[in-house]
């Protein structure tokens, strides 16, 4: 982005939800790090909004508490002149959120200044929020509005969620977000398509033979149940997640990096993606529900309801276009299983003609792109190489794994620093559209509607493992070969 | 290759010049490695040949005194014990190796066993010394002849020595050193080219801008005048190491590693090599001639002789096939230059539209992998990669240099140990056939004809510099960008 036409950042945060749990985990602290490094503007002040009838300073003893020595209390909060630093600019308001006319009256005096309201609070209330904020003025442009997702429960609901948004403010203005994108390897990924001709080369069906992403958690659904008897795994994780990662590297190159110019591109994708019928979902998908098991050396219970939802679901999805005809993208994901990984692993065809002989022949493995999120973040090239040695009698060959997470990076940084910043900025690079959302929705409902006709049921799968054993062909190379081989130890 | 069909190693080794540059600084230090690391037959013996009037137990005394504190004694004399065991296996045998019928009388006790005859002598001792041999049942199937460059001086010498080699034994039990050969990296090359579907995919016209090859010395020609005089830098290395890099570079995949499979590979680029002719002889080579200059902080002097003899030469070779139509390879070699650096650089295109932003896209560079045989070895990809930093303001890319030797190899050997034990053990992979050698020469030729027929002279340059003015478009981006700017200190 040229820098004549970087928007001016704002410098007013308005946190709804500030007590919650994203807010403890994840929002505070990178607001600290940002701070740290001096990279809000100068004049920034937060405003923390909730329930809890705090004032000013007993919010501020409740925070410090959290980053110093509260859950949140690693590393971050070493720098205590930036904490007290962010604690001097934070004011408290203690609001019902969902009483509108409280809202307005409560926040009206920080219409001064153009504001970033981040809704960090469960989809119900967004809507009573945005009415108290329009009413007070603090959705006026240039202010802007950042959601956390779930952006709806199918494509019906998620339509008109974006359509009462739209009756506040514009599209430019909201700001969807996806804490993956916020990731570096994610970034990484798009450097490494759009840099580099060796992978622009290979970048296709023609010599990509199948991509997987696993989003594996030891978790369980403990505590909400509620939502995820409403969600499950589909809905939960592969409708926005997920699939925003099979956008990213499916996406055709954009004509610019531009925020709309990508978002284009992610929905081209999101839209050509098959859709599920009856008929195949049974061959395609897979569903799973956890039973008791063992985690990480603990006894754990299975998830118990009534209905037929699911923990666990593996998902052969195609996308119907000219880049990518045929090649399989395998999307797994699922609670209490063996290890927690989220890893996206594109795996090249093997070279045309093999020359080497056995037993070199047996050493060799195809090119990967392996990208991983968690527990740790790195992009890894995995190549074959010759060892050095005149033993051979003939050519002797090597798998290579080569990192290419930048050595002279500096520490690693939550995702939300990054995502926050941009919102402040007024970047959407790496926020969702609405027409994205919507069809995401669509592709989904495809697969729970083919799931209702064709009667698909839940298979059970014990705590600790890799899935239900008809879901192994769907988990990468990289995970465990068979279901229940690798423990979580 | 097959364990069935691994020829039985041969445990004679007759050593022609065992006193000579090559044995002591080379060869003998190689039979200690293969030795001490228990490479070599059990009954291995070495026959040493000379001039010099030595008896076993001086030369003894002179061999061990070379390679404890002599010019070799580095490292690699350490394991005493595999030096009196490399010694006690050592005959030495004094004798004209002008005198066919003394090498036959004094030789001919040693066919008992199948031997491996290395020629570490001048050229125009090739003749007799295998008259000798043949004339003591020494060049009989299943015995070897290994020879050391040049082989002829054009294409009509080369044919001569060739047809007179073909007198006394089959061309598979020939075998032409080029020690580039056996560099490890060279091989590397070989396991990459054909292992990997990501260097598959590119490797060729469409995707690869231009091929480098620099084969820079800091030596100069002092002592060796006489020969330089008849050749010159164009046939003293293009001809054959440059020539032999070129090909493997270059060659289609063969159909399986065996020798003969990868050597009709080689020739088939050797005489796709575009001919040069009078009219284009001055856009595509540069000759040059080092006058008085200072290398590496000392003065040296000139390059004296009255002939038109070129100490530096760069020629811009094509290959006319499918795979490789339009690519420049860029060969550029001399003596005296700014620093010693044997490379190979294949540069890609650059990606098909630039995304990036400046200043992202002035720190952009096209992928490259670069093999590097002096004075380190190694192989390296660089790729551009993105900084993981919340600071942009757009996506930021960084180069990245990624090594791909192995990691984990052992320790480097002198490509002689890896030659060496093929020859003892009968692999000619890594050895020069015939045809190759006429094929390089008649291209090198059709240089030397061009340069007489448009009477191209050679240019000066300062010892000390990267070559004439003029050949700064052929030399390598990863080498100076300007012939002077680079000190060789």
């Amino acid at each position: 982005m040229d820098a004549r036409t970087v928007p001016r950042m704002h410098d007013t945060l308005l946190l709804f939800g500030a007590t919650g749990d994203l807010s403890q985990r994840y929002l505070f602290p990178s607001l600290l790090h940002l701070l740290r490094d001096r990279l809000l503007p100068v004049s920034f002040r937060l405003i923390a909004i909730g329930r809890q009838d705090y004032d000013d300073v007993a919010f501020r003893d409740w925070l410090r508490a959290r980053l110093v020595d509260g859950q949140a209390g690693d590393s971050h909060a070493r720098d205590l002149d930036a904490l007290e630093d962010l604690l001097q600019r934070t004011s408290y308001i203690a609001v019902d959120l969902r009483d509108r006319d409280a809202i307005a009256t409560t926040l009206s005096r920080f219409a001064d200044r153009p504001c970033v309201s981040y809704l960090a609070t469960p989809p119900d209330l967004f809507v009573p929020v945005c009415e108290g904020l329009a009413a007070a003025g603090l959705l006026t442009g240039p202010s802007r509005l950042v959601l956390e997702k779930p952006i709806g429960h199918d494509l019906d609901s998620a339509r008109a969620i974006n359509a009462s948004l739209r009756m506040y403010l514009d599209e430019e203005r909201i700001f969807r977000i996806d804490h993956y994108l916020g990731k570096a390897p994610v970034q990484n990924l798009l450097a490494l398509r759009f840099g580099n001709t060796l992978l622009e080369a290979v970048w296709h069906y023609r010599w990509i033979e199948s991509v997987d992403i696993l989003v594996a958690e030891t978790a369980g659904v403990d505590g909400r149940e509620d939502y995820y008897a409403h969600y499950g795994a589909l809905r939960d994780m592969v409708q926005n997640h997920m699939l925003q990662l099979l956008a990213l590297i499916a996406m055709e190159p954009p004509s610019a990096l531009d925020a709309d110019s990508i978002r284009d591109e992610k929905r081209k994708v999101l839209r050509a993606l098959r859709p599920m019928t009856a008929s195949d979902v049974e061959v395609n998908t897979v569903r799973g529900r956890y039973e008791a098991g063992v985690v990480e050396g603990r006894a754990v219970s299975g998830f118990k309801h009534e209905g037929e939802v699911e923990t666990f679901v593996a998902v052969r999805a195609y996308i119907d276009n000219w880049r990518w005809a045929g090649v399989p993208f395998n999307l797994v994901t699922g609670k209490r299983m063996a290890a927690r990984t989220t890893e996206v692993v594109v795996s090249f065809k093997p070279v045309s003609h093999w020359l080497f002989e056995r037993p070199v022949r047996e050493r060799a493995t195809p090119n990967r792109l392996v990208m991983r999120l968690q527990p740790e973040e790195n992009i890894e090239l995995d190549l074959m190489g010759s060892l050095a040695a005149p033993e051979w009698g003939a050519m002797e060959l090597q798998p290579m794994e080569l990192d290419l997470s930048m050595a002279s990076a500096p520490r690693r940084r939550i995702a939300y620093e990054r995502l926050l910043l941009d919102a402040l900025n007024g970047n959407q690079t790496l926020f969702v559209r609405g027409d994205e959302v919507e069809a995401a929705w669509q592709w989904i409902d495809s697969i729970s509607d083919a799931w209702r006709d064709a009667g698909t049921s839940t298979q059970p799968y014990p705590a600790g493992s890799w899935g239900p054993a008809d879901a192994t062909p769907f988990l990468p190379v990289t995970a465990c070969s068979t279901p229940h081989d690798r423990s979580g130890s």
